[in-house]
């Protein structure tokens, strides 16, 4: 039986970042760009009024003091006509262009309308450029403005957007399938009989995917039949990730791993040792140049979330362009004192021991089967194999939920 | 001019939580539950075993080794059809249900089958009760395993699914209309000639409001032309909240506050001390049961993100259901001393100062207009008006991006 780091290690070496793809700006974030993306204009297009007021003559205004004639009035998506001479200036909007021979902005506030047409100016101070930015001072035609590897946030958008872009080059989302196994599912929506349990694993490993960065698709429940089990794990194997639901354990109706074999699935581990989830199945196929890993979770819902935010998160993160680097897990200190009692690694649910999420407190938790109780759970602590006590401030590895 | 805090203030007093309504589990990811929502079954709904193995007598292993008749196999799924007497054991499988007579589970590991269809068992202090889940010791039908206010995510989405509810009571998202104005402005994909720019705050607002928890929808361009921004804001105003991008500076062409006023819309404040986002409008129609709040916000591209992600944001969270205290701004400490000067409070944009986020280093920026120079902002950190010296230590307010 390998060890947690052993079992990552072996998912970092096989999940491997997807191929790029051409992907919708607004549905990309979150994504990381693949390609460098250079601007196609000077941004701004022309030296730029940054607030409501007159253009001017800087040195018009020397003394702080000046009556100007107003030549023309310049509105945002308005281009200006005339050419500011000295003693004149020109009304103009935040966000439209200077005119020919003004070299200032003098904010509205400090103007006064005469009844002449002329406007009045107390300004003391004004220099060359104020209120003004030159043209391509945000971006000039050409140059890379977000490089390869960025991570698309809103702003990103905002920035590919200046521009031109509104479809952009990105790791795409790994797609992932779900498939729940087991003749003791029943549908959320029915009542089990006995013997039945409902599939909450299904729907939960939805959220938990879409939640990873994965692309969610859910293949129902199969049931302990060869020819069910086949065809649907064929149809999960298209995905870049299938997760299997149950069926990896040591039964005799178990008939995944057999299956699996079949379609050319290579087992690259079998049970880690950890607690909950030790019969965690691993393995991959490649196939016509793709690769498709494929993950066989405990059925116990506890078990099952926790290899997925231990083992199957990594995976969408590195296919989707992320580093091990970037998955490292968090650290938190403890806020009380703890007693870890146990001979397997064990991941201890615990919430937020303050508002700022900087220290953790491990709930009271029987170490069950038992799901509702993780409701109060914010994340997983992790305390290595062995009987050990904590000290409140003591430092424990984290997954955060 | 208002401050800061006041403006958000009169957010907080105007903002109130949406009603309730049903919503697909999934669908509910990051929404509050606006219900108490009770277990409709017991789980498990047997005893049931936690382990494969046999299910056996814990009396017939005092000795620690026993071997016993084997008298059927219960798979998961299965129902036990016999009842274990003393020196038998019935195969079983995780999951599957105790049969009547036993009291214990030991796993496969510690057992070997004999050639007589007999099971030898080597398993020292088996006690009552070993590796079986009794029956309702997760969920008992009838009390509440996910209380009215606690945020949805994955791990809800599976408690959610054992007692039965694919459908769920919650405060939805927020729908946020986005309105960008003013002539000046084409679509990013068109090549903006003399006087025009993108739209690049459109598709910016859309992505920030769907990272915000709103639910984003996208009205286009209105031209400065009375019938174009009346009709569009109209539209605009059948939303939770209309932000309207430009259109709200003093210019003679803004004729965004009189349409609003003419529909009914109130305002609340004009221009907040801040810098840069000094311009936002605020304001809120109550008609036929439904309050609308109206955001304008500056068209330049940083004033336009900050005053979604101080502002905005803020609204979103709250028609979602969060409290002013959730939304408390984080702090961060700085990595390095820092000279700010300004005569407003200022929002700075910075980086994340080390790997684990507690301290943020502040970029060199020009404070103006340029969103390109934003991109490698990780957060916002906010400092007060007038020229201040901080050493690295000092703690800052923070709005992470």
């Amino acid at each position: 039986m390998i060890s947690i780091s052993e079992a990552l290690g072996l998912i970092d070496q096989h999940a491997a970042r997807l191929p790029a793809a051409p992907m919708a700006a607004l549905d990309a974030i979150g994504c990381l760009l693949a390609e460098d993306v250079a601007s196609d204009i000077d941004s701004p297009p022309y030296d730029k009024a940054m607030m409501d007021g007159y253009a001017v003559i800087a040195a018009d205004l020397a003394s702080g003091v000046a009556e100007l004639e107003v030549i023309e009035e310049i509105t945002a998506g308005n281009v200006p006509t005339k050419t500011v001479a000295p003693s004149q200036a020109a009304r103009i909007m935040t966000g439209a262009p200077i005119p020919e021979g003004a070299d200032a902005v003098v904010m509205i506030e400090l103007t006064q309308k005469l009844d002449d047409g002329r406007v009045r100016i107390e300004a003391p101070g004004i220099s060359v450029g104020k209120n003004i930015m030159p043209r391509a001072s945000s971006l000039a035609c050409g140059v890379t403005v977000l490089p390869s590897g960025k991570r698309l946030r809103a702003l990103e958008v905002g920035i590919l957007a200046e521009v031109g872009r509104d479809q952009v080059t990105v790791i795409p989302r790994p797609r992932v399938t779900v498939l729940s196994t087991g003749d003791e599912l029943v549908d959320v929506t029915e009542m089990p009989g006995p013997g039945r349990i409902r599939n909450s694993n299904g729907p939960m490993l939805m959220a938990q995917i879409a939640a990873a960065g994965g692309s969610a698709e859910d293949l129902g429940i199969a049931r302990d039949v060869r020819a069910d089990l086949s065809a649907k794990i064929a149809r999960g194997l298209e995905a870049d990730i299938l997760v299997l639901s149950g069926g990896v354990s040591a039964g005799v109706l178990d008939l995944v791993p057999s299956i699996l074999a079949e379609q050319q699935v290579t087992q690259i581990f079998h049970k880690v040792n950890l607690k909950p989830g030790k019969p965690i199945w691993f393995g991959k196929r490649d196939s016509g140049g793709k690769s498709t890993l494929v993950f066989g979770l405990p059925g116990n819902p506890v078990s099952s979330l926790v290899c997925f935010e231990l083992f199957v998160r990594r995976a969408i993160g590195l296919l989707a362009g992320l580093t091990a680097n970037d998955l490292r897990s968090a650290e938190v200190e403890l806020a009380e004192p703890f007693v870890h009692r146990g001979d397997r690694p064990t991941l201890f649910p615990a919430r937020w021991g303050d508002a700022t999420q900087r220290t953790a407190t491990p709930l009271a938790w029987k170490g069950s089967a038992d799901l509702a109780a993780m409701g109060a759970a914010d994340l997983l602590l992790q305390f290595p194999a062995g009987d050990a006590e904590y000290r409140a401030g003591d430092r424990v590895s984290a997954i955060v939920l």
